[in-house]
């Protein structure tokens, strides 16, 4: 079974984009090897509105070196060959994917796939990287729902003042 | 001059109580030394919800041991004798506390008194240990407004997985 990865980068008050989605407020640490963090994964998954925000920075899905299904019930798949798009029962194609063999699968974001997909009992860790700041307000960690309760596993910190804190998802309420 | 300490525990979503003001969520962990963390400090500074919030729980601001100071403009001073009310210019006796000799002053709540206090660059340290939960909803532990850079200093895990986190203030406008 493959473990499947909630690995974000929030501010100390759990933000994961400032209120209009900027991300200038992430630190840049030339010591993180994100080739480390990539190679992982093989697979990721996201949601539509942090798909096309990817787009609209330039970035391509084929950027990450990896499978990516992005959740959505109105992309075109046509538009969007380099990525599988799934339209319905998001919680039943990563419950599949999770049973195939492979590398732990990336949840890239945003929050409420990461939401949809915790209260289904599918997320097995949370990887929060904590950048030094407060942001006041902006897209948060996880949309408003209920409890999850976290096993911590062990943090590393980053010359930047980066701290990554590790943790299992301690319940795991049957879908 | 001496610090002011913002020292709140709060869950990874960056909550520092529930929907409903519960702190039922919060870790108990006998390894926690609060002697030393009480040791740190000879004043608190609180803001009205927060006092009451300890009275609700059956609490005396005597129970810390230090000097109270409540931030409200509507508590009568008169039914309060174990505390100091400041009904104006919170920044102002703040700022004076800070100038006279003594320990460390401990920010205890709430967030929207740490976000005044913040604003108005009186605040030299934040130190958040972090519940191993996602609370999905609360009270934020800083209230909408303006980004506040951090600097990290260091942090402590503890046997039940709360890990302290410990930053500096970057900025420090005047007021």
């Amino acid at each position: 079974m493959r473990d499947l990865v909630y690995s974000v980068a929030a501010s100390l008050d759990g933000y994961i984009a400032g209120p209009n989605g900027e991300f200038d407020w992430i630190v840049q640490d030339p010591t993180i090897d994100f080739g480390e963090v990539f190679r992982q994964f093989d697979t990721a998954v996201m949601g539509r509105v942090c798909f096309e925000e990817m787009l609209r920075l330039g970035r391509s899905p084929k950027d990450l070196g990896m499978k990516v299904f992005v959740a959505s019930t109105t992309l075109d798949p046509a538009q969007h060959p380099d990525v599988t798009v799934v339209s319905a029962d998001l919680a039943g194609t990563v419950s599949e994917l999770k049973r195939t063999s492979g590398k732990a699968i990336w949840l890239f974001g945003g929050g409420i796939t990461f939401r949809s997909l915790l209260d289904s009992g599918l997320v097995d860790r949370v990887e929060v990287s904590v950048i030094p700041i407060l942001l006041g307000g902006g897209v948060p960690l996880v949309p408003p729902g209920r409890r999850s309760p976290l096993i911590f596993k062990d943090s590393r910190t980053f010359p930047s003042g980066i701290i990554c804190l590790n943790y299992c998802v301690a319940t795991q309420p049957q879908i």
